[in-house]
């Protein structure tokens, strides 16, 4: 198979960051994540912070696949709104990661972004609410009283992010190559199955 | 996690009685796949054909689960309809199958009547409409000239059948343990991962 890139899709609160930089790390791969924020902010002149906050959770009902479809892709004609223009810069900046060598890409649609591309792996990591909550709880110092309701909010905003920029259901099998659950796999485990993979 | 029960849901002609067999062969686990139709057949009078032919692909649209919950799922007060009546004796089958020794189950909604059984490993496997073609054409000798349309008729059945007895989306990742897509990771690839994730 060996694959040169990798793209993590990942419910909040899964230990997706911490597989992610695993397996870039074990096969020497280039690591965008908060790098890929980086970038997005300098193309775009906005915060890292605000890219943080609206790059994957706009709740916008545009029409955007049809904005985008006129648009050709990859400019900003018939493009309106920050959300959308956002998503642009986005797409070109993830469709053309892999002609700068190997690396894994967190989030970001990048399933869908790359989804023509043969030497991609695509990997969907979720898990089971209590596993999630307890997590969150204890490592990301999230109040303690409504995890749940946290957690529910999160990932309520990537589903309708995913499906209002590529028309598809977000943690539908068929979209990826894998999907792991990371809470009942252990977080080390899959790891070692996506770099496994990545090798073969 | 050493599981000790393996539910294989799959999509038509992806290779999965194939995977499952290898699993189990190489477990030392008790294979649920003709075997699950002979019981099933014994218990209700029908013969196997007929099980195999309405035990998995009913396109029943009753409530059954309304009707399941009724009888407290497993007699048959308040179920009518054959498909029905199979449902609920293959849930009792499979429900009690653990307490026999280690197993691998194929399909059946076998991940849905198992699901809060601790000692089980759920998985999904899935492939290219391409891939399943291919492989369909070769293997099984289908006719060349719709392959698509027969996965496609095989396929919806089965998701109708699963919607129709779980209440749940058929192939939806957060059914299962692990999602694999078997014409992208190979067949062999599957089973190695299944059988690892088995013994860990």
């Amino acid at each position: 198979m060996s694959k040169k890139v990798i793209t993590i899709s990942r419910e909040f609160g899964i230990g997706g960051r911490t597989i992610a930089k695993m397996v870039a790390e074990r096969l020497g791969y280039a690591f965008y994540d908060k790098a890929l924020v980086e970038r997005i902010a300098k193309e775009s002149g906005y915060s890292e912070e605000f890219i943080e906050r609206r790059g994957e959770d706009a709740t916008s009902t545009s029409s955007f696949l049809f904005n985008l479809s006129r648009s050709g892709g990859g400019n900003y004609e018939g493009v309106s709104g920050v959300s959308d223009k956002l998503f642009v810069i986005q797409y070109n900046l993830i469709k053309n990661l892999p002609d700068e060598g190997p690396c894994v890409i967190v989030g970001r649609c990048s399933d869908y972004i790359l989804k023509d591309c043969q030497d991609a792996l695509h990997v969907f990591i979720y898990a089971d609410t209590k596993f999630k909550a307890d997590r969150i709880v204890r490592l990301y110092g999230e109040r303690n009283d409504s995890p749940e309701k946290r957690l529910e909010e999160k990932d309520k905003k990537r589903k309708v992010y995913y499906k209002n920029y590529t028309g598809r259901i977000w943690g539908m099998s068929s979209n990826y190559d894998i999907c792991l659950n990371s809470g009942k796999i252990g977080i080390e485990n899959c790891a070692d199955i996506i770099v496994k993979l990545a090798m073969i």
